[in-house]
């Protein structure tokens, strides 16, 4: 059975500008045409500028802050509609049907990487989500139609950043070309990342390019921005600072680690932010780009350190880390390591039970909120949650699947979405599952984000979702928000 | 400057049928949403069906033949647009501007592999055309308008085949994951090729899937068929028959080597192809899959003798490799090797001009017309001509930049593209540059097809062009053809 569907589609070249050589033009062609996959805009779907006001109006960094807690209230005054929750699905660019084949099964080999990795950012209405097929896209946060789609040129693993006028996005990939995997057999120095790696700065209401910087490592990382500034650390091992304005480089500082999925946090005056070959977890002075101190530990494996997003809250940076177990049978375990961010001390660290080698990405991104760490394990498939300052554990839930993802926590509810294509309802105050909702596909380290009675998720079969928080908690369609 | 259009297109989803898991649906979908970008299928701009019988019907190998050179006479009584030639510009997804920056300056890393790098088949007035950014595209050979595009969740780097109602077409990239990069420098054996990695036979008209094929690594050669199966070498360092008919694997034989660009060429009951690591050149018999002789040189550098697509007449199969010079100013040269098909023994073999390492693919396709080889050198950028039989250099052109592609050879004038986006035409007889056109660009190892009086051929920077032969020739618009 075939649906046919007709929609009108605009399409726009610019034919100056800064941007002009990533986009597809026909000034040399003789008999150009009109088909063109690349960058779409229907500025009819833009959102009702009654409604814009009632979401968050920045974002400037992963997970919205550094504790990477992103929920946001409403106040009483708000639309009914938006205490309540809207629904819809959003698929990108490939996707797979939710109720498609399991990843494991079908998808060989890394195919991991597809879809959209890491989670959606929303912002004065609109949601703003990257995509391993190559795009940006930014859907109305209350329709879910499409506004414009930026195609990238390679994977969009950052978690878009807003402010002002702009959208800040990063690309690149995980992989190396044959002459990089030399390099490494041979003991020498490597970049990580393979074609087109770039920080756009986007019109955040066109998708139109403002500027460029292209780096010769992959960007999967999100950058951090402080002040006007971005950082971010990239498959080249080198940390950027880019005027957020322009685009211009300030420094670099060559840490020698390429960076894998470690979106830095900002606090203090520093950025932390872990690196990969060698393995240390750094800090860097954003004024100068120095290190200020770099911390290891013994029996890191693979991207041990550098492969989930670090939070921080208190003066104290949480990071969790991945290390051989010695059991052949369950081979490895995730660490989860708090630091003191003035010294880079380790002042706790918790290890997780032993477990089979996850694929792909090994480690979960930590959340903090209210000097709680929430963390879960794609090891071992337990969430847990400590004492930021003690590192006493509060309780564990045993989920069962791989966890990539941080939570979401709103009245005294965690929300964590996982390897399954579920989201789990966790009371904080004592670990106890309330109930679960399976979406379908499955969830990568895309952290979910709370408006108020709506919740924003993607995953890696390519959807955006948005869901009624209710509905998470079982709570019928009739029940008051 | 914003040059804004308006056009109308359709888009389309198969809700039912075996390619469904590939398709994104909405049925778990609360709110659908009419967005997809995926397949796109345009029956109106399919080919009239009088200009059908025109073109070569069947498209069984890379080239066309196994010599390789894809040129197809007209009779006196076609059309004279199709002897005078057409001329259009097709951009696919991603496309750059013919005249943007040259890709050595702007694109850092490995950002070769974007766009278009192998080259069209024209088959039944439709070209196909696979796209390093992830499609496959059917455009009409006349108008140059868009019939389909398959999304194929990979880079596309085949040449299509097609035969029946079938186009194939194969998908992969040359990078190797993490875990990969670690086996290789344990020196254990390594899989090349992340992500989804397919060998799709699409409904010729359409486009739509028939059957799908996955492997572990990738599939960046193209299949050959012969006698109703496919065979190809994959980034497993496996060789597979499959049943063209219903994608059946018949057999697979383990040949440990990874295979780069080396699309398998047949003859003589056999087929032949090159891997890397070990670095061989392979002979396996068709019915069972056994290897029959494997050749190997000194001193060849990275992917020496799989990086390139071999040619075969007259039972000598003719290869490229690349080797260590021992000079350090210029450390690489290109060897043509020419060995018995039946025996692997090497006739005899060339040594080409020492230079510096060539970015990305360092080898050209050979092309045999005629009892001549006919082959660049990128190393070089010399393109030269050998007898078949002796191995005896009968001219060499200086062209200046990297030559990746084979020759196109009509009416004693042989067409190569190279690099620096232009196209040569030179006189076979004795080797003179007859005339330079410039395309824009840049050329890897797009091999030109010619039909009547009009070139095809495609490009990184993602277009596909028609262009007369004429022009290319330097003759006037009015000249009679």
């Amino acid at each position: 059975m075939k649906v046919a569907r007709i929609v009108i589609v605009a399409f726009f070249a610019t034919a100056a500008g800064g941007a002009g050589h990533l986009l597809a033009q026909s000034s040399t062609s003789p008999n150009p045409v009109a088909q063109e996959f690349l960058n779409q805009n229907f500025p009819e779907n833009l959102p009702d500028s009654a409604m814009v006001s009632f979401y968050p109006q920045k974002w400037q960094t992963y997970g919205s802050s550094a504790g990477r807690n992103a929920v946001f209230s409403l106040p009483g005054s708000a639309p009914e509609l938006l205490r309540k929750g809207v629904e819809w699905a959003f698929s990108g660019a490939g996707a797979i049907p939710l109720n498609g084949p399991p990843i494991d099964k079908d998808f060989k080999t890394t195919a991991y990487t597809i879809g959209m990795a890491v989670g959606p950012s929303v912002v004065g209405g609109i949601v703003y989500q990257g995509d391993d097929n190559g795009y940006t896209y930014a859907v109305n946060a209350i329709t879910g139609k499409l506004i414009w789609a930026h195609y990238d040129w390679n994977m969009n693993m950052s978690n878009p950043l807003v402010d002002g006028n702009r959208v800040f996005v990063s690309t690149g990939n995980a992989y190396f070309n044959y002459a990089e995997t030399m390099k490494y057999v041979k003991g020498k120095r490597s970049v990580r990342g393979p074609g087109l790696n770039s920080i756009y700065a986007l019109d955040r209401q066109t998708g139109r390019e403002i500027w460029t910087y292209h780096t010769p490592g992959e960007v999967m990382p999100t950058p951090v921005e402080v002040d006007g500034f971005l950082y971010v650390g990239t498959g080249d091992g080198h940390v950027y600072k880019l005027n957020a304005e322009n685009g211009k480089m300030v420094w670099t500082s060559d840490i020698e680690s390429f960076v894998s999925m470690s979106s830095p946090v900002e606090g203090n005056g520093d950025i932390f932010l872990g690196g990969t070959y060698p393995n240390y977890f750094y800090a860097l002075d954003q004024a100068s780009g120095k290190v200020m101190w770099k911390v290891t530990i013994p029996g890191l494996v693979a991207t041990g350190i550098s492969d989930c997003t670090p939070a921080y809250a208190s003066g104290i940076v949480v990071q969790e880390a991945t290390v051989e177990s010695g059991d052949s049978t369950k081979p490895v375990a995730n660490v989860l390591l708090a630091l003191d961010g003035k010294t880079g001390t380790i002042l706790w660290q918790d290890r997780m039970a032993n477990g089979p080698v996850p694929p792909a990405m090994k480690t979960a991104t930590p959340m903090i909120y209210d000097n709680v760490v929430y963390e879960g394990s794609p090891v071992s498939g337990d969430y847990h949650a400590f004492d930021l300052k003690t590192g006493h554990k509060l309780w564990t839930v045993h989920l069962g699947s791989q966890i990539r993802s941080g939570a979401a926590v709103l009245d005294g509810v965690a929300y964590v979405p996982y390897h399954s294509g579920d989201i789990a309802a966790i009371r904080i105050s004592d670990g106890k599952l309330l109930n679960k909702m399976h979406i379908g596909g499955s969830f990568g380290p895309s952290s979910p984000v709370i408006v108020g009675g709506t919740l924003y998720l993607s995953n890696v079969y390519g959807w955006l979702n948005a869901i009624p928080v209710r509905k998470i908690l079982g709570e019928s369609q009739s029940s008051t928000p």
